[in-house]
């Protein structure tokens, strides 16, 4: 733990003092904002309920140049980006000589557009979430949840870029063929069975060339930080689709990410051991590293919300419906850099992976509604009485996650908020 | 057909009047090259075994400007792209005032490096080759090769978009995780069962809004054109990894495609009735229209040619090993950009379709090695007395693809090389 990560530290913006803030002077993610007018996005660090403009703000680790793009900022060397967090965490603190300067770069992140952190190339989704495999398993397999690759493979798949939004991101129901199992043809219509993942996204910073594999041990080199991810899912599109090849239009339709990246730097007195539970295989070698045992592993809440028509209406704030933990993954954010890496596939800065969706081990720690209902059976019921199998129209789900720990600050990874929309006729 | 289809044109570049080319005056591809030592790429089309340099020509149909990019000509109405291609027939035709001024701007291929057609946005591999899914399907499956789905649901999924090379790629093995099914544990190792799939891939030029669908009647205005897809596949590493969210690094190590992206309008006098075999499911409203029943196929035969190191030590060229046509495919173009979009799923100019392998019902016709050797059990054998499985070190394939018919000119895809590297150590 360096000082950047000392819980005494405070800052000259207020707002970065308040015990409740995602962004202390402890995180200071990265994400991309524009002023109202201007056309060109910004890299800016979040702070409070501020963002500094790092194109208005100079610092020796960027060669005293503002900071052009989000793009550059990944090119830098980890080196780099412990040097920039570094000279960040003194500029913004109580008593920094930069005080003055900087005030003039800040901006309320209210009152700026934040867009998507950069350019994504590919989007990888992975499966990592093994009490989601299996609650999910166990609705079409109920006597063999899990299947054999399971604890072996870290399971991925492709995603859709195109359609990946900002929090704030609004979208039509979908409509795709469904087909229930009494009905002799699929037919058009909007999804009955429409539904929410609680993921965390994964911003890859460093490319390897096609060819050449990232071994565990430099993994972690090649991710820039963490975001919250929904993976919007049509369950019944899926249900009819996804024989041989995987899903595909359930999920293309949308795809929420939070604004800010917060580093790894930023997670470091988080990190926790790796374990298998006994009796499960050990990592193959290329999935296994002394420092994955030691701390690949990261302790962070996270959390789904929910607020209704009725709830917006009645004034009532979002409900929160569940909680896990990203300890609760099978694999590590290192071993999914590895695993994709294995088979020469080059990875590029701008990537973007998934983890899958992490539910918690217990009933009502589903991070979907597919689990919290039990496959649509059993609907959950809310404070105000409303039932939910699963989304209706009007519904904002809201992901939240943050690190907490005894002695140490909040570092949280700020909201990811989407809106279902009515089918469009 | 209009006069760009007459077979009687002949241009004043001559290798374009030989009988065997794939880039006749009645074809007229879009590509990108550079020169030696001049990194930027340029839009070019292929004419013979020439290329003209479209940023040192100019077109009325462009404004009278250099055309800047391929995004640029993709972001053209489709009424300007025809008219692009009638002043392209016009000017190159034989007895054209303008072939002094533009024998300046040709280059000979051999002479530039081709490089990808454009920046491709996201990737999507769809399954339309319904006799490779049948032949695949029994493999696994033998009383029910076709899943249920496979005749309403167009099949895809998303692919990789970094491993994506031109032709002449060369990749190494890829290594995976491997278990034979009387293996206890997988392990790591380079793949044993490595194929090529001999497919088509789809340019899309123009986009539509998030929630938008395309409609039938629209699609094809969504298309760029076509080139030949090599996506290699790692038969073993799919079958431990597949399950169950689709292929994933048995895809990603590589995907080759073709240079040259010839468009829906030269293929124009290709176009086929599209027809559902006796007793099969029409396809449903959003995936039909009058003019995909009138002319929604493309007659066109695809090859499959193979040249082994000891082939190519002997001095001897490349071995066809089936032949199959893309009117073998259980879908049209227009019907993979309907059903990508009928969620709402934004397609974006610069992406790609793969049309999944296209095998013929013959036995023989098989699109892959996997088909060809039964999955591996029956070896085929080589004019020259090898045998092959699956892929072996050194092995190089080619695919073709054309179109022919009586008093018709030939219009070719050009060639889609790939070569196979031993596994890294």
């Amino acid at each position: 733990m360096d000082k950047t990560h000392d819980p005494a530290l405070t800052s000259w913006v207020a707002s970065a003092n308040d015990p409740a803030t995602d962004f202390p002077i402890q995180n200071l993610p990265y994400g991309r904002f524009r002023l109202q007018g201007d056309g060109a996005w910004r890299v800016g660090v979040a702070i409070g309920d501020q963002v500094l403009d790092l194109s208005a703000a100079r610092f020796d680790a960027l060669g005293g140049q503002p900071c052009a793009s989000m793009e550059s900022l990944m090119a830098a060397t980890p080196a780099q980006r412990r040097a920039l967090r570094a000279e960040l965490s003194e500029a913004l603190r109580d008593g920094s000589k930069r005080a003055g300067e900087l005030r003039g770069a800040l901006h309320a992140q209210a009152a700026v557009e934040l867009g998507l952190p950069c350019r994504i190339g590919d989007y990888t989704d992975f499966y990592t979430g093994i009490h989601h495999a299996t609650t999910v398993g166990k609705l079409f397999r109920p006597d063999n949840p899990l299947l054999p690759n399971y604890k072996w493979v870290p399971i991925g798949y492709h995603g859709r870029v195109s359609s990946i939004g900002i929090s704030g991101q609004q979208f039509h129901r979908p409509r795709g063929q469904l087909k229930a199992p009494d009905q002799e043809t699929p037919s058009l219509q909007p999804s009955k069975r429409l539904d929410y993942e609680l993921e965390l996204g994964i911003f890859v910073c460093a490319s390897n060339a096609l060819g050449e594999p990232v071994a565990m041990e430099q993994a972690e080199d090649h991710i820039f930080g963490l975001t919250l991810l929904n993976d919007w899912s049509a369950r019944d599109v899926q249900a009819w689709e996804y024989q041989p090849l995987g899903p595909f239009l359930s999920k293309s339709f949308a795809t929420t990410l939070s604004p800010w990246v917060v580093t790894l730097d930023a997670l470091a007195p988080y990190r926790k051991p790796f374990r298998r539970p006994e009796g499960d295989p050990q990592p193959l070698p290329y999935l296994d590293s002394p420092f994955n045992r030691e701390c690949g592993a990261i302790d962070m809440v996270l959390e789904v919300w929910l607020q209704t028509p009725a709830m917006r209406q009645a004034g009532q704030g979002p409900q929160k419906l569940m909680s896990s933990n990203f300890t609760d993954a099978y694999w590590t954010v290192a071993q999914l850099v590895a695993h994709h890496t294995v088979n020469g596939c080059n990875l590029q800065p701008g990537d973007l992976l998934g983890s899958g969706t992490i539910s918690g081990p217990q009933a009502g720690q589903g991070g979907s509604l597919l689990e919290l209902s039990s496959g649509g059976k059993t609907p959950l019921v809310l404070a105000n009485g409303e039932r939910r199998t699963f989304l209706e129209d009007g519904d904002t789900v809201s992901l939240r996650a943050y690190c907490q720990g005894e002695g140490l600050r909040r570092i949280g990874l700020g909201e990811c908020v989407g809106t279902v929309l009515p089918a469009r006729t």
